[in-house]
């Protein structure tokens, strides 16, 4: 087993915008963008960006990389919102990562200039936007994979919602 | 149009762990997991982070969120290795991004200790990976989305290969 331990190397990035939407507690938010179907938001790109938005209103869906801004520990094992089962924090969507970084993907309903308007949104008012790709099925889409744990949570995700459980006040 | 310029915040994360693949240049490499079909290579996860990998070995398809840590400048327009047309960089999937972040689909064939056998793998070796998510259909698989400039690439993207068009030395 090849293994070592990580070496000091940090990468560092600065947010091309902003996440707007109507989730401004982190308790109570849908737990996936499959929980959040219809529930309206924007992306607000900071205009020093706006250029490298050129051609994307021809995507209906895009992949948001953002920082979960709020969680300011992590934990490598987590009991995530859909199990009561513990599980390695790789093997979740929990925010409280080694390295915090959330992925949601999201209808892309319209381009205003700087500003996305986008559907299915999971995410917290006010995050940091690091990168927008174009969601390609032919690239993107898997459909008979196992999910491990979370095999068969299809109906569950749709309605369960987030709880405080990975902010820190109540650790 | 509410646009604002960028504020100087700056996120910072740390590698987890590191990916190994048969490609050690920039040119000629597949452009696509699509493109990479049983090309295998390994992510060597950082042994401070093993705990973090319980219960990954039950998901057939898992997200790597890496760095494109050879890619050292952005552009906001780029012709992407797929067209012949400049695009904005957001609708692109190509490395000179202002966050230079990667994420590929890639097939997970075991896991042995802190060593993540993969295949589909598109990844310069020596890649630091910053995260790992279960690749879940209920939350990623979409069919029928628009693919804008890139529908019907699909044939494309499997023999393409990259070139030096966007390592420094080819500017």
């Amino acid at each position: 087993m090849k293994t070592k331990m990580s070496q000091d190397v940090w990468i560092t990035y600065t947010p091309v915008g902003t996440i707007r939407s109507p989730f401004t507690d982190i308790s109570g938010m849908p737990i996936q963008p499959a929980g959040a179907r219809g529930i309206q938001g924007t992306v607000e790109i900071f205009r020093e960006y706006a250029e490298g938005l050129s051609d994307l209103d021809g995507f209906s869906r895009i992949i948001l990389i953002y920082g979960f801004h709020k969680c300011t520990f992590s934990q490598l094992t987590v009991t995530p919102f859909l199990d009561t089962k513990p599980h390695g924090i790789f093997a979740t969507r929990a925010p409280c990562r080694p390295n915090a970084i959330g992925l949601s993907i999201v209808r892309l309903v319209a381009v205003n200039g700087c500003e996305l308007i986008i559907e299915d949104v999971d995410i917290l008012d006010g995050t940091p936007v690091l990168d927008i790709k174009p969601y390609v099925p032919d690239f993107d889409s898997y459909q008979d994979e196992k999910s491990g744990w979370l095999t068969g949570c299809n109906d569950t995700v749709r309605s369960k919602k987030s709880d405080g459980r990975f902010c820190e006040n109540n650790m």
